[in-house]
């Protein structure tokens, strides 16, 4: 009897290789395609695995579960990797990690595999995952492991019946899911050369853009979104409604160099429209809303969250640590957010909120007194005392 | 004799008061007035103070002492308060209050004097700043202590000749320097309002900015911006020019719902065209010539200077300290930038460094083996061990 | 009909002559006094409020409640302040605070009253928590108001039938509960001069400890100490019980400069047996059962948490979300520690827990290959490569 | 012609065995021992390694520049692991790393090798340096390369005339140098059980410690111990002198379980009476000269400058600029601290500075009126606004 391995197939050549690949190894090979927002033909796809050799073929439609999960986390922890880019692979694969396992568990499967290569996060994200929600079960990595080049996996591909793109290759590696597009491709080696213009797809070029805005009103209730200008949608729905306004509108590309987990700089084009608008919106939620000390001790805990997330860490303990903390903190961030979508900008005209520490403060303190003479002039007192006290004592003593 | 106070004079109407004010309160008024790059008429302002009785008149051209000494650290760190604009005001106080003390030692005086109310950030950071360089001075702050209404104000003005402005009142209250503008003002109080369109001034609305780019680059020398489109200029003049070009495109406009040091949250729009560009660009340097590892922990730092520098702690000694770190950190951000400015934004499109940490490591690293199978497998291992241990050891015991 | 008021009342002079000076101001007196653990008669403190005016007395015991909501957080969070002492009075001033406002609550008083003085920390802790809890309470600081010196005082006490302490004033300032005493005194003015030996009582002198050592094994559920050498006891007791076998060892004397909130540096002599001992031995018991990256960023929660709690600001809402991750991070520090009480340590000479990563780590992967060649190899090759590319280039341009 | 290895060799057992080892993979072997304190008789060390087959063979005495270079930065830098002890072993590294690449280049060697077994973290702190420090080296690691067992190490050894060492064999692995001594072995492996008296050799046992307290000056200039008890010694010479006053005494014992860099938990021992010594009276220093807001922020550079050193990374960039901050601090570092040692404890009981701030602050402050009654109400009504405002609106809403 053969061993069955559980594969996470894309429906490209890759994975479509892999299959006749383990089977060579001898595995029988349950090919398993999520949804996580890709936007792919996942029942081409799903046959299309069957066609190449699979015994069984998944396909899971997880965009809910990704945009409640995972993207909600991203967004209410402003995961901006390196001050740049909303991280987007990294955010899909612990879920994938996870739906793999659970049907090799069901399918009494004894490996699981994945078609990254050797110089990649994913590879790490993946197998971490997948050992750290079943230590027994077997991480293949066909892809990385074969070490072909093109040609020669082309050949096998021919050979296995596997069908092969027609016309010139695609230059570009693309990942996408609810959260973003991520695209990787030769002609983003040079950091010097400006990307091409058709690395880019959810967006549209600045110079094409509409001469006039889209001003939309998103709701908050306790940190997520509830609804774009008063029409109540689901968070997976109302992340691709956005992706589409916002995409229009040329907002959220990325073009950043950024340091990968196993040691090199790589440059990448992202583009995430939804993902920026929802974040850029929270946070001025957040500023209305959030008490002085929490906005900015917060920013501590969304660096770390981020880093544990880029770094494929989603099941290490510290992750759910990390995550109490930030849900704690988004009691209060209910509200509306008025944003002007206009040329590649979501600019936000307007933050109302129920908790707002903003109105109440003024109200308060507009008309009396804790704002007078002696307020300020205890307070510089006590406040600055360390600095004068500091400097009064360095110069007494003759240094700088 | 009377005593002699040297105070902050900016020609409007709170500081033309002041004089008179302090001369009843037996004060002899040494007028100062700083160019930090705000574009005012510095040589009218001069002779205003004369005019409404100081006994002295000081214009000092700062700017190049500004650009050097408190701009270029803003630069280099990326002082983004609250992840939202980079400090404006707070850059010039410690140099404003640095230039009164000299002037206040070298006329003798006694006292040194700010317009400032009892409600913002400027009136901590002028105190604590200018007892750091000379406790033995005595800090007065007439508008504070007046706590007059408009109407009284302008009463008094009249009845000691002091200009009062023609006509409705302008509503805002801008201070600016060459790093940028800051204005609050009454029509901002409402966070559900947009920002009236008359309170920016440095930056074209989107709606008006050009339809085709400027394309710039932008040298670096360790750290420091020394070229634009390969002419050289110095820091001051260098800032100036980019606050055009960049300001004739709509970049580093900024609506900010901010925590003030002294304990409410304020609403102040900022234009920062030059810094925005200059920051951005420098930004992406960073992004191809620091290591990993530094590129990681300087946000940290960068967040310390910001709240230090914003909390008017110039003059304490941890802020020698933190740019001790920061200056340490330049040593290879010499090269340069492509930027692309358009439509409010400033895209970097090429960064090249005789530095590059990308290049070298594609160069060297896309032939050899260092990411082969047994790199990254070992790698994968070790790295994801304790992970994969709490995990095994969680489940066994049957817990989550 | 006069107004109410109600005063935190400790039985000493100064809250003892605040209840008729407060009398004279118009206010009838309630007293509070809680026990917190700090060991005095609280039956007759509760008789000597009412015997110098005041017209009702409360007596509350509140050791419970501040071990398991207040003591509990310090001993998870390791909230030593400056990396030297755990903080004491810090932790029971929101307690106090919130006991007092239930009761002007209940009594329908105007206001609350404390009896600090002007320079300490206390007073800013209680009066923050106290407008936190009920910002309609008026906050009274009798001692801090009437200024005066302790002559002026005890002949105020005389004329108002306050008895006065007989003989030499005692030259200590001490504040104790169960977490730990703390001794401020004029003895302790002089950095150089090493503390007085009385102004220690809960922990014996060195020279004076035992010869042979207690040996004590701790339970642990969940980071909660549950009991001693097999003893169940509830946290209060467990925390009197070590503060008396470990005071008894002399462990927890420590003598620290400090930075005060209000902006001088002090000297405190603390007394923390039981605290100490715990705290030792809660860290050797996460040192087994927390994952690496959790360990190694929960000291930056701890180090907020104690500032926070230090700098009065329990109430803040940070101070939830703080707790929050806190709180994840135990659910599996659950074990037994052996320590050894001796000479002034609390020495661990062992751990173990069902959880512990230890064990598990070693059983599983000192016979397998986790750590073969490749392994090791192949994690330096990767790990090591942002160092190495850097100092290659930055070598390869001649700089150093 | 041969390539010549340039080894770090230790007179032991498995480098002894590494010489032949590499004589057959067709190396000339350098031997390069170095005297970083570890307290062995060098000389025989560097003629056992000619015996054994090597064909030159080094003895460097780097104590000064081991004391000067590495380990003042980790006391000025109190960098204590995981808040338990002060870095041993790492601190050697990058040294003896060092030593090996100069004597490589000068020798023409192409190769350097090391000792380490693939399980530990000096394997990941080599290779990494060498590398950084000379990318053309390869860096072999016979003792991982091997793989043998204990006996097949042995059998190899009396082959090729290698001494063995006769009688049982050491339980302990052991690496010491000026900062301290570092010891695991199989009978440290149960965390539950104590490890055994004979695992420790700088400290004597508490039992043994000497009644009476020997009680030391030490100076500190610019955060550099200069003298102890008024006698200037260099650096090297200090810390050995107070290993021995400190072991005496027992100061410095450390049992610890700790989170490897490579990934797993591993319990050992440390001695450390000098380097603990000296960081809690370099810290009591800090308490007194340097300012709030840097106290309390070097602990930030600490952790990192902490982990950087332990994970091997010293020579990565990121060192320079941590150190570039730490130096920075230590301006006004200087006075004399007076410790009493006694029963394992190094006890503070006076520290003196020229730049007290402690001292200043009291002269100044005490009799005038910086802590008025204004001043403390002003503090208190504006520090504690951002708490009582998020306080009120959260009850008006009707909000826990």
């Amino acid at each position: 009897m053969s061993n069955k391995v559980v594969l996470a197939y894309s429906g490209g050549l890759d994975t479509s290789v892999a299959i006749p690949w383990l089977k060579d190894k001898g595995y029988d090979v349950v090919a398993v395609c999520l949804d996580v927002g890709e936007g792919k033909d996942l029942e081409f796809i799903k046959n299309k695995a069957l066609q190449v050799g699979a015994v069984k073929s998944y396909m899971i439609d997880a965009k809910k579960e990704f945009a409640e999960d995972f993207a909600l986390v991203a967004l209410q922890g402003h995961t901006w990797y390196e001050n740049k880019y909303p991280v987007v692979s990294a955010l899909s694969r612990p879920l994938i990690s996870k739906k793999l396992v659970e049907i090799a568990e069901q399918e009494n499967a004894t490996a699981v595999a994945h078609g990254c290569t050797g110089k990649g996060n994913d590879q790490v994200r993946f197998e971490v995952a997948i050992r750290a929600l079943n230590p027994d079960l077997e991480v293949l990595a066909p892809v990385r492991d074969w070490a072909w080049s093109r040609e020669e996996e082309i050949e096998y591909a021919k050979q296995h019946n596997v069908p092969v793109p027609i016309g010139k290759e695609s230059p570009f590696s693309i990942d996408q899911n609810l959260w973003g597009r991520a695209n990787e491709c030769g002609a983003l080696e040079d950091p010097w050369a400006a990307p091409p213009l058709d690395a880019y797809d959810l967006t549209a070029h600045l110079e094409d853009t509409p001469n006039t805005p889209d001003i939309i009103e998103i709701d908050f209730e306790e940190g997520i979104p509830t609804a774009v200008n008063g029409e109540k949608m689901e968070l997976a729905e109302l992340i691709l409604h956005l992706n589409e306004v916002a995409g229009k509108h040329g907002i959220g590309r990325i073009d950043h160099i950024e340091n990968r987990l196993i040691g090199i700089k790589s440059r990448e084009v992202y583009e995430t429209p939804g993902a920026t608008t929802l974040i850029t919106a929270h946070k001025e939620l957040e500023d209305i809303t959030l008490v002085k000390e929490l906005a900015h001790f917060k920013p501590v805990i969304e660096k770390r969250l981020t880093e544990i997330i880029y770094d494929g860490l989603w099941f290490n303990p510290i992750r759910e640590s990390l995550v109490a903390f930030l849900k704690d903190t988004q009691k209060y961030v209910t509200g509306t957010v008025r944003v002007k979508l206009f040329k590649g900008h979501a600019i936000v005209e307007g933050r109302k909120s129920p908790y707002s520490l903003y109105d109440e403060s003024l109200a308060t303190y507009s008309k009396d007194d804790a704002f007078d003479h002696a307020s300020a002039v205890g307070f510089i007192n006590l406040y600055g005392l360390p600095t004068v006290v500091s400097s009064r004592v360095h110069k007494e003593k003759g240094l700088k």
